[in-house]
C-alpha cells in the first residue's frame, strides 16, 4: 500500500487532512470580491494556480489556462499535459520543493475561500450501475424475484440526465413542484414533492472529446477525475412520470458535486475489480484490469439547528459497473463524448441495511423510517435538512479526501408561477 | 390571411421560395474555404450578416454578434434585440428598401454556400407529445385498450437526449451497433442495428435563460424559433434497453436539423390551438392562446441512385401538446433552461397511415412493408437511403419554408471498436 508523500505545506502531513501531497485535486475558488479562478488543494490551503501561472511556476501551455473558472481548458490539453502538470505541483508542494519561497505567498487558507462549480458540465448521464440499489428498489416496486430488469446484468443501465441542473456544494437545495399522483387518486394534481430524497453517487468526469465508439480502457483514459455526487431525486414526482420514456423532472431539481475533482493519479492506488458477474457480458463490455475504486463513503445528515447523524456508511466498490464500461457502452452507437461530460455512476448501496445510499431504501418507501441520532425520525429529507456526502480512500498513514458535498433543502415556494 | 411581403431580391418574390420576405430565417453558411458565420436566407441567396454588421448596415449590439458560426450570441441580446433586427432586415430586403445598393453586393448565392449547425446546442430534450403515434406506438407493444400510458393525457411526456448527437442536415448518418436481443434469444448480441428508423419532428428553439418554473406564456415568449428536426432512432437498441429509465443509445447515434432557424413572428399568421383536451389538464398546463402552428410536412426516401418517394405527409398542427405547453413543463421542477436549449416535439403522425410519421409506424413494425414509387419495399431504413424532411406553412401566394433536413444512411463499421 502507497504511503503518505511529504509537503513542507505542514497541514498536508497530517493522516486526517483529505488533501495531501498525494492528493492535489482540483477546483475552482475565490476570495472576497475577485474572480473564481483554478486552484489546487494542498492540506488545508488552496495553491492560487492563476497566480502560480502568472508567476512562471506553472506553464503546461502557451496560453494561460489557470484564470479562469473552469478546469476544462485543463482537460483540453490532453493527458500528457495532465501528467506534466502533476509532476510539477508535486515537486512545487513536495517537501524538497526549493521554491518554497516563490510559491507559499500564493497560498490561500481554505477557510476563507469560496468554492465554485470545477468545470463546466457539457452534459450529464446518470447510470443505474449499482447492484444492491437495483435490486432493492426493483423488490419494492416489483418483487424480489422479478426486481433485477433482464438487461440489467447485460448494460450499464443509465439515461440522460440534465447539465443545468448541476450545482457546487453548498448551494441550497429548493423542495420541487411536480405533478403527482397517488394510486388510489382518480387525478394528478400539481403539488409540492413530498417523497424528496438523495442519492449517493460517485461523478466521473471526462476529460478527452470522442467521436465515435471506444473501448474500455480508452473509456478509463479519457476520464479526468472524481467527484462525490448527489442526484437529488423527487420520488413522487418520478413514480407518475417515468413511465415509459425514463425520469425526467424527477431529477432536474439539482444534481450537487463536490468542489475538487480529485483525478486518477491520486486514486491510482486504490484501483479494485468490478465484482464477479453473474453473466457474462458481452467482449466489448469486459474489464481489461481494475477500474474501479475503494473509496469508503458515508451519507449525513442534520436536521435544522441540530446535530450530524451518519444515516449510510458504503464504499464505491459496491458498483456492479465501472465508470469506463459505463463510458464505452454510453458510446456504442457513436454518441460522441465531450470534454466536461458527467457520469453519474448510480445510487452505491451496500448489502446490509445501514450501506443504503437513498432514503427509499433505508426507510423502505417510508414503511421503516430511520431513526437520527438526534431523535427525530425520517423517511424522506424535510425542509432545513442539511445532506452531506463524504468520501475518502484510505491508504497507510493518509487518506485521498473528496471534500464534502453539502446541500441543504429549503421549503417549496408558496407559488411556483411568480416571480 | 397574410399576403406575400415583396423584396428587392426577384427570387424572393415567388410563391414556390421557402424563403420570401416573409420568413428571413437565421441560418449560418460558408463558401469555400471562408470561415462559418451568420446569414439570412431571402429567396435563392444569403445575406452575409457579418459583411453587413462589418459594413454598418445592420447593428444590434455594442459588440459584434455575426461573425461568428452560430446565433447564440443574438438569442442572448433578448427579445427586444429580436424584433429590432427583424424589423431593420424588413427594411433593408423589402422592395421600397433604399439600401439595396449597398446590400447586393453582400448577397452570397445559396448554391454556392455549404450550411452548417445553426446554433450551439445547450441540451437537448425530446417529447413524445404526437397523440397518433404514441397510440400507434402503445397498439403495437400493448393493445390498443392499453395504448395510452395513463399520465400521457395529463404530461407532456419527455426524457433528455443527447446534445452532442444533433447534426445539420446533409451530414451523414452511420448506421449504429448496439445490444440487440430478440424475444426468443437466450443472451444479448452486439451487432448492428436492423431497425434504424426515422422520427418526423419539429425542434423548438430556446433563446432565454431561465431559473426556476415558467408560466406557458412565459416559455412561448422564450422561444427563438423552429426547425425540422429527425430523431434518428435504432428500434431494436431501444427495445432492450429502454426499461427502466427510457431510451440512451437508440437514440445517440444522430439527430438532424434543418439548416434555417424560422423564428416566431414569421409563424405568427399561423398559429393554432392544440385540440381539444380528453382530459382536462392541470391549470399550470393550460394555453392563453394558440401556440402550435399550421406547418405542413412530408417525409421522402430515395434508395441510393434511385428516384425520390414520398413516404407521409402530415401537419404540425397533429400535436397534443404545444413547445410551450413542454417547455414549461420542463421547468416545473425548477429546471434552468438555457440559450441553445433544443425541444424536439415528439413525432408526428397524422390520423390515416399515410400521415405516420416514422417506419415502425408505416410498416407497422415490419408487419406491413411499404412499396416505393420506385417498387424498392421498406420495412426500416436501408443503407445508401436518404431520408428527408420538408416543412412549410402555406400562406396566400407565399409560403414559409424551412429548407430540406436530409441525411443518408452509410453502411455500419466492420468493428466500431477499430478506429
Amino acid at each position: 500500500m502507497s504511503q503518505l508523500k511529504k509537503s513542507w505545506v505542514e497541514s498536508a502531513n497530517s493522516a486526517d487532512t483529505p488533501f495531501p501531497l498525494n492528493n492535489l485535486p482540483y477546483g475552482v475558488f475565490s476570495v472576497g470580491d475577485e474572480e473564481p479562478r483554478c486552484g489546487v488543494a494542498i492540506g488545508n490551503m488552496i495553491l492560487d494556480m492563476a497566480a502560480a501561472e502568472e508567476a512562471g511556476l506553472v506553464e503546461i501551455s502557451d496560453d494561460p489556462v489557470f484564470d479562469v473558472p473552469f478546469w476544462n481548458e485543463v482537460m483540453e490539453l490532453g493527458s500528457d499535459a495532465w501528467a506534466t502538470l502533476r509532476t510539477r505541483m508535486e515537486q512545487l508542494l513536495g517537501e524538497n520543493s526549493g521554491e518554497q519561497e516563490a510559491v507559499e505567498p500564493l497560498l490561500v487558507a481554505q477557510a476563507d475561500a469560496t468554492m465554485h462549480m470545477p468545470f463546466l458540465v457539457s452534459e450529464y448521464t446518470d447510470f443505474y450501475a449499482g447492484k444492491n440499489h437495483a435490486f432493492n428498489v426493483g423488490t419494492m416496486f416489483r418483487g424480489p424475484e422479478n426486481a433485477l430488469p433482464p438487461n440489467w446484468l447485460h448494460i450499464p443501465i443509465g439515461y440522460n440526465g440534465r447539465a443545468s441542473s448541476v450545482v457546487v456544494s453548498g448551494t441550497d437545495v429548493r423542495r420541487p413542484w411536480g405533478q403527482l399522483k397517488g394510486p388510489n387518486d382518480e387525478m394528478p394534481r400539481f403539488a409540492p414533492c413530498a417523497r424528496f430524497d438523495l442519492e449517493l453517487e460517485m461523478g466521473a468526469i471526462i476529460g478527452q472529446n470522442t467521436d465515435g465508439p471506444i473501448t474500455v480502457q480508452e473509456a478509463d483514459d479519457a476520464i479526468f477525475g472524481y467527484v462525490l455526487l448527489n442526484d437529488w431525486s423527487a420520488r413522487d414526482i418520478q413514480a407518475w412520470e417515468y413511465q415509459p420514456l425514463g425520469p425526467f423532472q424527477a431529477k432536474a431539481t439539482a444534481t450537487s458535486i463536490s468542489p475538487w475533482i480529485v483525478t486518477k493519479p491520486a486514486l491510482e492506488p486504490f484501483r479494485t475489480s468490478t465484482p464477479e458477474r453473474e453473466k457474462d457480458l458481452l467482449p466489448y463490455l469486459t474489464e481489461p484490469g481494475p477500474m474501479l475504486y475503494d473509496i469508503d463513503l458515508e451519507v449525513t445528515l442534520t436536521p435544522e439547528g441540530k446535530a450530524e447523524s451518519t444515516i449510510a456508511r458504503t464504499n464505491y466498490n459496491q458498483m456492479y459497473y465501472s465508470p469506463a464500461q459505463q463510458a464505452c457502452h454510453h458510446t456504442t452507437s457513436g454518441c460522441a463524448m465531450t470534454v466536461g461530460d458527467l457520469l453519474g455512476s448510480g445510487t452505491i448501496s451496500g448489502p446490509t441495511k445501514d450501506s443504503r445510499g437513498s432514503l427509499l431504501e433505508l426507510s423502505w418507501g417510508a414503511k421503516e423510517p430511520i431513526t437520527l441520532e438526534t431523535g427525530d425520525e425520517r423517511s424522506f429529507l424535510e425542509d432545513g435538512d442539511t445532506l452531506t456526502l463524504k468520501g475518502a480512500a484510505k491508504g497507510d498513514g493518509y487518506q485521498i479526501g473528496f471534500g464534502d458535498c453539502s446541500g441543504m433543502i429549503l421549503p417549496a415556494l408558496d407559488d411556483p408561477f411568480k416571480r
